[in-house]
């Protein structure tokens, strides 16, 4: 690994992952938790959970809330709540929420610039940090929240889908 | 945001997150994972599960093995199984296994080039993809399977850990 001919190679590469396919990273785990979303009976997704946890529909809202204020925090700089009029009470009405936020998300990332992931500010107005950190914190509450998913799913006797497929 | 000064500031910052900060990262949820580890009752960590899944231990030493072999996978292309001789039977000799590979992950990390991160290799001999996208895998498996221990804990009446908690 230690070849000139690679510390030349590495000399023209400047990152880890692009913000293109950090991009492809979060919307490839927003569509699993979609399919999540899916797999839930409808009556379940809004009543049902284990040790008195929230039901899964209460953890995709804040998803959906984290997301779609989220990403226009990361762009800007302010922080506003994503419009959500009416709280979903059926999956067609959350799923449709949830690709809104896709849409926002879509839409706004092109903004970023490559420096401001390194810029510290005040997530919600409240949790200091750098942005990075701060939309890592994002994709990571969301898989921790749809693994907790997979487990009312299971003790529903239902397959969650499976967890490599982001597409 | 779209300033001359910020365009040139922008041209000095060329990644979304460093190396040191992924590092940070990575041992960061290994942290909080260890705590959930600490947080399950000896005979439930090894017995206990929701919905016909594996118990933690289980869920931890998938975690183990995959971090374990996957820095050695990720900083040199051999992919070889960390070497575990015992099957730990008892919390004390899961944390100490999950400690040795705290300190593996720590000594091996500096090898990694940056270039290696956009390279593509098939990890454990099996799935290929750019190294980022594995090394993401082995965190958000990670994630989302402690997610499932926090139901298991919250469903034996134990609180877990904060999940904003990483040192």
């Amino acid at each position: 690994m230690e070849t000139n001919s690679m510390q030349a190679e590495e000399a023209t590469q400047t990152h880890i992952l692009s913000p293109e396919q950090l991009l492809a990273h979060w919307q490839g785990h927003r569509k699993l938790t979609r399919r999540v979303i899916e797999a839930f009976p409808d009556d379940a997704l809004f009543s049902y959970s284990v040790g008195g946890m929230r039901p899964f529909s209460e953890l995709a809202l804040e998803m959906i809330g984290m997301g779609g204020e989220g990403i226009g925090g990361i762009a800007t700089g302010n922080w506003e709540a994503f419009p959500t009029p009416n709280t979903p009470t059926t999956k067609a009405e959350l799923l449709k929420l949830w690709d809104e936020v896709t849409e926002t998300i879509n839409k706004t990332w092109p903004q970023i610039s490559l420096q401001r992931f390194q810029e510290t500010d005040v997530a919600f107005g409240q949790y200091e940090s750098k942005i990075y950190w701060t939309l890592f914190y994002f994709i990571d509450n969301e898989i921790h929240h749809r693994g907790q998913g997979y487990v009312y799913l299971r003790s529903l006797g239902i397959q969650p889908p499976p967890f490599w497929e982001r597409e």
